[in-house]
């Protein structure tokens, strides 16, 4: 048969092509844009031409520093459209680590958002590869700046050829765009993403057991545009030309309610934390959410609590997505089966709570010091992954022989399988908690402990101990005038788990550590622990 | 990222692993069996093994002469799951076609069903290359044949391995698949299906834009599976874990509609000869066909009175696809855009009696001796196709220059296309009817004239005329108890068609003939008119 190749372009030339009047809605600092498809293939084309003029190359990376918005987007194809790699940097990580991952990546070109500009100039002097530096400000005026050469997005855009051909003889497995993901120890790592293995990816969000984004669509990425190619949303909510809403800079729950209610937003995704943070706003305010067809959350595990709040409360569907920066990064879906559909809502929802078994194309299976796990449910054991969108090592890394070995990506998540074939994630393999010889769970006490209706977030790490070798103790930040205390927490768990699960301790808190992309930052929970010496 | 193949194999593999307990409902000579996933996988790795055992190596050909049912699913992975080619062969052709078939792909094994022995002893001096015979039967005892070696498929699956191991070395681009269709002269032209060109058909199938295939789907193919993959839809079906419903031999209207209400199907495909039957049974029989959700229609283009008919009266929603053999053969789909959903009937029904927009990965244009017809819905020109299910040559035929030239599938197939995309079949290069320099289309005749309450069928051909070269004739099959003149026809025709479109005469006939897969064929109607001297 044909061998004609999958490429990044040809999913933005269908929008162009089929959907030329849909929109984007883009909101930036100062405005809220509507672009149509056939304008945004225009400047993407004309952001491809002024990227070749500036002098990049084929295989070369352009880095953006940017929130979730019309500009990003166009990068998003223009990049790959000219065999180039879109270097998507995630604007919250350390100067430090800023700096390292334009570095290793090798970026020529860096566009960025006005509010990035200050981090930008701070580590200036120790970038060794960036040549340009682009502005993406909807300003007629350059701001003022130490970077230099500095061009403004819109006039190299209004200098482009907005009739510029993508490049005809991409090979689908070029790389297309790569990402940077934190470690727990030393620099972050990078993942490349294929051509090849974004449109695949893509093909599947298009599924009607997955994602099932379609024309139909008002499709609202939560998710930043800086981490993991926000989910791949906004290349299918092109390809299958959905109109989109990109949130922008810094917004808040409200902003996004106000959003879903304007823009009648029928899909949306983002972590579990955006989600809290929109329930708190939806108990004193009313927006109109009906036109929500699917909230999808993913980056760490929801609580089933906050499931059923959805579902329950505002009557909107709620679906857990899993996956990794490694893993482009769907892997996996919770959605009912239809014998499902028949079960009780009480363990509806207790399988809803799970990460859902691995999309098309995806082989997954759990491994422990006995081999790979029976689907039982029960026992637990280290996630492995492989697919077309998997990632086979990190982007000039020696840590790639630890994750990659033996054709699976190793993912130091600690899963059961159901036997309806659905992951849940115990733990990540470092925060599981051993103790006496046992393993304990620390995400399920998580969710647990926040289940609890004076429990605004929790975190249980473990903390070392003489006799049982490791003990879990909880951290918790109650809700603004919500009280518990200690005994109540545990109190609260004991119908719950065995004795020996129940934490040693609960630890209030004002606020727990956080990632940059918003995940309970454990090993900073460890270490205030371990200097408080509390537990020692 | 890691190049894991698209393989046949893996969408067996997800139906055993994600969807043991899904059934697969089928039709044979004498009984109804009811099979697991579970169980077809098993079953199919049987025959695998068993097809290992009997000779068959990688990449030979094993020829299936069956109806729609389990063996023949089971055929469907077992053969490309050992890397061999299953050639599904059209028990339709006459005994010289289906000789030159079996030769011309070299078939080495034959799985054929037990109504089919008497055509293949009949040929069975000229086959050059079938080592063995398998006959798909129910019954115990082997019927009695001059077929030799002649094997029981129960009895092989008996004794063959059903925790056989598929091959894991397959190349995405080897041959999976492969189907002959009827050429205008000489012998069929042979097709070849990749591996990767079946799952990417099968990953477009269930697209919510597209078939929309899903778990929760019971889906019936009535197209046949000796015909183009049964449009990929058993692919499909156990890749998502839907049930299926297979209606195995020689089935009626009838049978179709006790099908779908007993077995509650939601989906199924077929041409419009054939859901013209199932109007035609509902007119005096009720059938409960509530769970259906999408009837598709392709093979030939249907008539908006018929799709008007199905959705209006039944309820019973419809939708147009286009494909052929050398496409694999999903090309385009008639779905609303959601800004035509705001449109009225009248303007969606003619929307939906188009073939569609180009689904994803497939890239369309008509061509005429101006180049490239612009999308205005009224410059007709011929059809190319291109993307990875496409066909780049016939099997070991020298048609293929003529069909396959600067990348493109060229179809022979007229089109106009129009703003939103849509391609409308307009007509066969050769049935279109060149007139005084003008072209009139034989297909918007037909379906005007199958909208008379009084027809059954319409075929309109060209026939020679000495002032404008050609001249369009309608040939006419009244409904039972119905009458109609040649002026109430032509009448009937005034308002919609410029008057030198309409036909110089009508001609009513006892049946028109049809092609193989149901098709008028109007090289015949040409013939007989033309042998008639009625026109000269």
């Amino acid at each position: 048969m044909m061998n004609t190749p999958l490429t990044i372009s040809s999913m933005l030339e269908r929008a162009e092509r089929y959907f030329p009047n849909k929109t984007v809605v883009s909101r930036t600092h100062d405005n809220i844009y509507r672009y149509t498809y056939e304008e945004i293939g225009k400047r993407a084309r004309a952001l491809a031409s002024a990227l070749t003029k500036l002098g990049l190359k084929r295989g070369e990376r352009v880095g953006t520093i940017a929130w979730n918005h019309h500009r990003h987007l166009e990068a998003y194809f223009a990049a790959p459209g000219i065999g180039s790699v879109l270097h998507m940097i995630n604007m919250r990580l350390p100067p430090d680590h800023l700096a390292f991952v334009i570095n290793h990546a090798s970026d020529q070109i860096l566009l960025i958002d006005e509010d990035v500009l200050p981090l930008v100039e701070a580590i200036r002097p120790q970038l060794e590869t960036v040549h340009t530096f682009v502005v993406m400000t909807d300003k007629d005026q350059l701001p003022s700046s130490t970077l230099e050469p500095l061009y403004s997005y819109e006039a190299l855009l209004a200098e482009g050829d907005d009739c510029f051909a993508f490049c005809d003889d991409i090979d689908e497995n070029e790389q297309a765009a790569m990402c940077y993901t934190s470690a727990t120890t030393g620099m972050p790592k990078g993942v490349e993403y294929s051509h090849r293995g974004i449109v695949l990816h893509s093909l599947v969000q298009g599924h009607v057991d997955t994602t099932a984004i379609s024309e139909n669509d008002v499709c609202m990425p939560v998710v930043p545009m800086f981490h993991v190619n926000a989910w791949g949303l906004p290349f299918s909510a092109t390809f299958y030309g959905a109109t989109q809403v990109l949130p922008g800079p810094a917004f808040t729950p409200q902003l996004l309610a106000e959003l879903i209610e304007k823009e009648r937003v029928t899909f949306t995704g983002g972590v579990p934390t955006v989600w809290l943070g929109l329930l708190q706003v939806l108990e004193h305010h009313h927006y109109d959410l009906s036109s929500l067809r699917a909230v999808i959350c993913g980056g760490s595990a929801a609580p089933q609590s906050m499931i059923e709040r959805f579902e329950r409360k505002l009557n909107v569907p709620f679906y857990h997505a899993y996956g990794l920066t490694e893993t482009a990064p769907l892997v996996s879906f919770s959605r009912l089966k239809s014998h499902q559909k028949k079960w009780g809502k009480g363990e509806q929802y207790q399988a809803k709570a799970k990460q859902g078994m691995a999309v098309p194309l995806i082989d997954i299976k759990g491994v422990n010091a006995n081999g790979e796990i029976p689907w039982n449910g029960e026992e637990m054991g280290e996630l492995l992954i492989r697919g077309p969108w998997v990632a086979d090592r990190y982007f000039h890394d020696e840590r790639s022989t630890e994750a990659f070995k033996d054709g699976w990506f190793h993912t130091g998540d600690v899963v059961t399988i159901d036997e309806e074939g659905a992951i849940k994630i115990v733990d990540r393999t470092k925060d599981l908690i051993k103790s006496g010889g046992e393993w304990i769970s620390s995400v399920d006490l998580e969710n647990a402990i926040m289940s609890h209706e004076a429990v605004l977030e929790a975190a249980v790490v473990a903390v070392p101990h003489d006799k049982w070798q490791e003990r879990p103790v909880a951290c918790v930040v109650l809700k603004k005038d919500k009280q518990a205390t200690k005994e109540e927490i545990v109190d609260y768990l004991k119908p719950q788990f065995a004795k020996w699960w129940l934490p040693d301790d609960v630890v209030f808190m004002e606020a727990l550590p956080k990632t940059s992309v918003g995940k309970f930052l454990k090993r900073a929970l460890r270490k205030e622990l371990f200097n408080q010496s509390r537990f020692l």
